[in-house]
């Protein structure tokens, strides 16, 4: 095997073009097996194969710096970095990382995760090195997808000032992870295929037709001569009106068409743009037929690529699914929005049924939130489904364009608390933090699936805005016969006991269950409450708990500092309420991959630990 | 006077065109004279006095919504929907705001005051008018600055979904509220007059130059044709590729024409941009002359131009200017950034000593950031000096970018606190809050401008990431001698007392000084500790003034929530240190406009409000 030479950054340069052939499918049969057993994001890596070839081939990554945007995408190069026998443990409790991570190798330049980031730290490297005298290329490699972030375009603003090298990838693969929206989207299309050149040539002729009488004799001539518009309105104009050299485009599949093309680039003095069309799932047909089924996949048959797993139960998110879709039939001001996310967030249904009330942004959460806020201005009820981490990006405007006017946006939080194998970039465990902090928003979270049922119509008959978080993966189906109406601020007695009341939110209230049959076994009676509020707490709860326990539990999936446990010990402080409060909440650290169970294992959120601790806070008499 | 007849919303449309050319005049001179006297956003207001004409004369704003990008340009429509009177409390507590609010009258479309929102704000309003039946105009006006923000090109590239009318209004003044940046801005340069268009030409005939040999004899006689190429490249590609219809430019001093052109714009289908060309401080001299210092301005002298009042004592901003200047000299490795703010935050000497080490990226504050996150990965000392409220935008680059990889970045963050007069939109009473839940990141405020100088040092030290939080106006100056050096997680006691401890960050640690006072009037001795760090607490400290002190007082500028006060209430809590903790904080609120000293009094922050609260905690036996 070719492979097997590849031991170390670097000693794909030994390789003749023949071995280089062969090291282009034995990667490809390597990432589909590998990924066919312990799962990962395929589609992306098998479409950037011969691209990160052709990158290991042109540049020198003991001192040259690669930035790979979002990062999923990075398999081949940690292949070609010596990391091949990582693979086994991939995104795996101690194992290697499904993204770059400068931790792990030197080759990795920059941690990424979250999209459209390359860009802005590439510069920065590229102007640091300026400063430091330094002598090294930076590449930023970035989908299509990412740059209908606004991040990126803010950064291509910035780039022209860049007087030496910076060079951007634009890996084009005509989607971000589901698909590709929006106006930058049709400008890339325009001239994918030289074909295409005549959708935008006819643009042209459209064009010329509205132009003024001045100069008419020259736009006539130029109509006239329709064939040769297409080379006056070079692709990549967009990118050469932003200061950026444009080349390309070029076939991704060909290793030495991307080489010269790498060749020039590092010639270009500023900043340039390679284009390279590639293509999703590339050479394992189940993945090019369903990019984005097997842009996350969990482990699959590889003649077939059926999952070798079936959900058995029922996921939050498709609880979410269906529940929009009925709010859909029920109420038409309803309104879905995604930010490149129908799949992930479940409104692929809703999406279907109304395509005239669902709006797919693209990567641009910022984007998202102020355009629902002016659709909730206007009358409508938007529902904008995102995952936890991704909602960072738009602190701001839940804060500055939704919460202080008070506007009535859903927002269905998903994938909120510890989601696992993606790992440090992907957990959302500080929406319970950055939410409850902003005036007039209403954070909750639900117990179980029927209560994400009952939330979201809770959250869509309100006037005002509405959070609701709720994690990645099964939901919990206990207590189908308890479904108190939701009230804003009340929370939800589940059990009584004496000892310890155990005040959980969202899926810590299925742990304070099984923390409660521990220690029942135990001959110890504990109290569960299901906080569903996190914000605004439910404050007579909290001072009739704390006068009948001696110790009061608060439990959350999110970090510590500003989250759920915290207002209530601040609560309790501050009415002078003195029973011992126990705080089970993630310790404030980022919280690398893992499955979820071995990472709540390690943080001391699971029955067992939470069960521990309670007994250690046990006094002597009993 | 014209102008008296301007009571309502559309009365302007009564005037003929003689009368129109004096209300022009009129409101120049309203302006003027009164902002003369408020302070308040003169140049951008002037700028925009024909343009707002033009709207307000082209739709009816009763039905038809206008979205004022930024909107502190919002005066002359404040004018014309019958506010007039209103100017005579401008941005003063209980008056009329600077920016637009919905809450104060009903032709106030969307609520702004960040950058770069209306366009998403509007594409919401205008996808909801068609979902809901109704029939009205939406248009957005930006600037040429907001347009470096990357949610306003988030908001284009999903404007080409839009099938029927919407309008945005790019009032292009050539500045941000310095001056515009990037590659954008020399993109609108290149047509801002018919002159310029000889640049693109050159630009276009070198692009031709690098056209290969397909087509080449047209490409020749297009060559050949010099004089016709800047009609085929008409002004507004950029947008065009977007899938926006370009209109313009058009010169913005001319109502006439700004109205033809709006006519026009409405009778597109889809998204169309009208470029309008204004002059920052329009009609003004001294504003023309100075934008930057007449973007917002305190009371002037209207004959000189000179400020009435001047400023004594140096600001907190003016010390981190010095101590900037000195670190530039001292080493080599710090750089610094601003998002369009170098005069705001005092980075211009630096500017002007070390141009190569400074970064304006335009209004981006999240590349701003991740841009800082690439410095600091390739060795250098970055330095992101940005407003309180701004930073907002960019906490996930924050988390995800620099803190999620330990990296020494230094956060400089200006205006925290109540800034007063711009109003809620603008106050920075959130940044303890949503910066202290963020793993590795230590969060500091000075209390005097001496120790903003140690904390900025200290900062430039560490191999971590920092954020200093300073107020808006001047730095206090007591305690000159005590100076104790700044370790990280050490609060500093400035005086011992029994009763109560106060512990302040920041600038309360001045009230908290001026409490003590009033207090040992009465006889009752109190402690005042500096906390210095938010993040990490002093956790001994707390434990001995837990243990000596029956109540103990936690002071911050910043909402209560998540806040300072919370993090120590908790931490109490959690080690069963029961001593009674008061926390004063600001209440979870939106908090609007008006003098500093006038908030802190109706939030119960000034030191009389906060004396009368600690009495009325005081025991029956004192």
């Amino acid at each position: 095997m070719v492979l097997d030479r590849i031991k170390k950054v670097n000693d794909i340069k030994q390789l003749n073009e023949e071995e280089l052939e062969e090291l282009q499918e034995e990667i490809r049969d390597f990432l589909v097996e590998n990924i066919a057993k312990t799962g990962g994001h395929l589609a992306s890596n098998l479409g950037v194969i011969e691209l990160t070839m052709a990158l290991h081939l042109s540049f020198d990554l003991t001192r040259d710096r690669i930035i790979w945007d979002v990062g999923h995408q990075s398999y081949t190069h940690k292949i070609l970095t010596g990391r091949k026998l990582g693979f086994v443990t991939l995104r795996q409790y101690g194992g290697m990382s499904g993204f770059p991570k400068t931790q792990e190798d030197p080759a990795d330049a920059f941690n990424t995760g979250h999209s459209s980031t390359s860009i802005s730290a590439g510069l920065g490297m590229a102007q640091a090195r300026e400063l430091t005298g330094d002598n090294y290329y930076v590449v930023s490699v970035i989908g299509d997808g990412a740059l209908t972030g606004g991040m990126a375009y803010e950064a291509m603003n910035n780039a022209s000032r860049m007087k030496t090298n910076f060079i951007i990838v634009l890996n084009d693969n005509q989607m971000s992870i589901s698909e590709n929206v929006g106006g930058m989207n049709q400008y890339l299309n325009s001239f994918r295929t030289s074909d295409a050149y005549l959708d935008l040539k006819d643009g042209v002729t459209n064009s010329l037709n509205r132009i003024p009488v001045v100069g008419e004799r020259m736009v006539k001539r130029i109509r006239n001569a329709k064939s040769g518009i297409k080379q006056l309105f070079v692709p990549g104009m967009f990118f050469e009106n932003m200061g950026i050299t444009y080349l390309g485009p070029v076939d991704g599949t060909n290793i030495k068409e991307i080489r010269k093309v790498l060749a020039e680039a590092k010639r270009v003095r500023g900043p340039v743009l390679v284009h390279v069309r590639t293509i999703k799932g590339e050479g394992y047909l189940p993945a090019e037929r369903h990019p984005a089924r097997f842009h996350g996949t969990g482990p699959f048959d590889i003649d077939t690529g059926v999952p070798l797993y079936h959900q058995e139960k029922a996921h939050y998110t498709d609880v979410f699914s269906t529940v929009m879709r009925k709010m859909g039939e029920r109420e038409p001001k309803v309104v879905a929005i995604t930010a490149a996310m129908a799949d992930g967030t479940g409104l692929k249904r809703f999406k279907n049924l109304f395509p005239e009330r669902f709006f797919d942004v693209g990567i641009a959460e910022e984007h998202a939130v102020t355009f629902a806020a002016g659709m909730a201005k206007a009358g409508l009820k938007p529902v904008f489904a995102v995952y936890s981490s991704f909602l960072q990006r738009a602190y701001d405007q839940v804060l500055h364009d939704v919460c202080a006017q008070n506007l009535p946006v859903v927002f269905a939080v998903d994938r909120a608390g510890l989601v696992g194998k993606d790992g440090a970039t992907h957990q959302g465990i500080f929406d319970l933090s950055y939410l409850s902090s902003i005036p007039n928003l209403t954070v909750m979270a639900p117990k179980n699936k029927w209560e994400l049922s009952d939330m979201l119509k809770f959250a869509i008959a309100a006037e005002e805005p509405v959070a609701i978080r709720y994690p990645r993966g099964e939901a919990c189906d206990l207590w189908k016969d308890q479904r108190a109406p939701i009230q804003k601020g009340c929370a939800e007695v589940l059990a009584e006991g004496t000892y310890a009341a155990l005040f959980a939110i969202g899926s810590m209230v299925e742990t304070a269950w099984q923390v409660r049959k521990k220690l029942a076994e135990k001959g110890i009676p504990t109290t569960v409450v299901n906080a569903r509020f996190a914000m605004p707490l439910d404050k007579n709860c909290l001072r009739k708990l704390a006068e009948s326990h001696p110790l009061l539990v608060t439990m959350e999936e999110n970090v510590a500092s500003g989250g759920f446990g915290e207002h209530v010990a601040a609560f309790l402080e501050e009415e002078a309420l003195h029973t011992k409060v126990l705080r089970i909440a993630i310790p404030d650290c980022f919280v690398e991959h893992g499955s979820v169970g071995e990472l709540k294992k390690a943080l001391g959120l699971d029955a067992d630990s939470v069960t521990e601790k309670i007994l250690a806070e046990l006094p002597e008499e009993l």
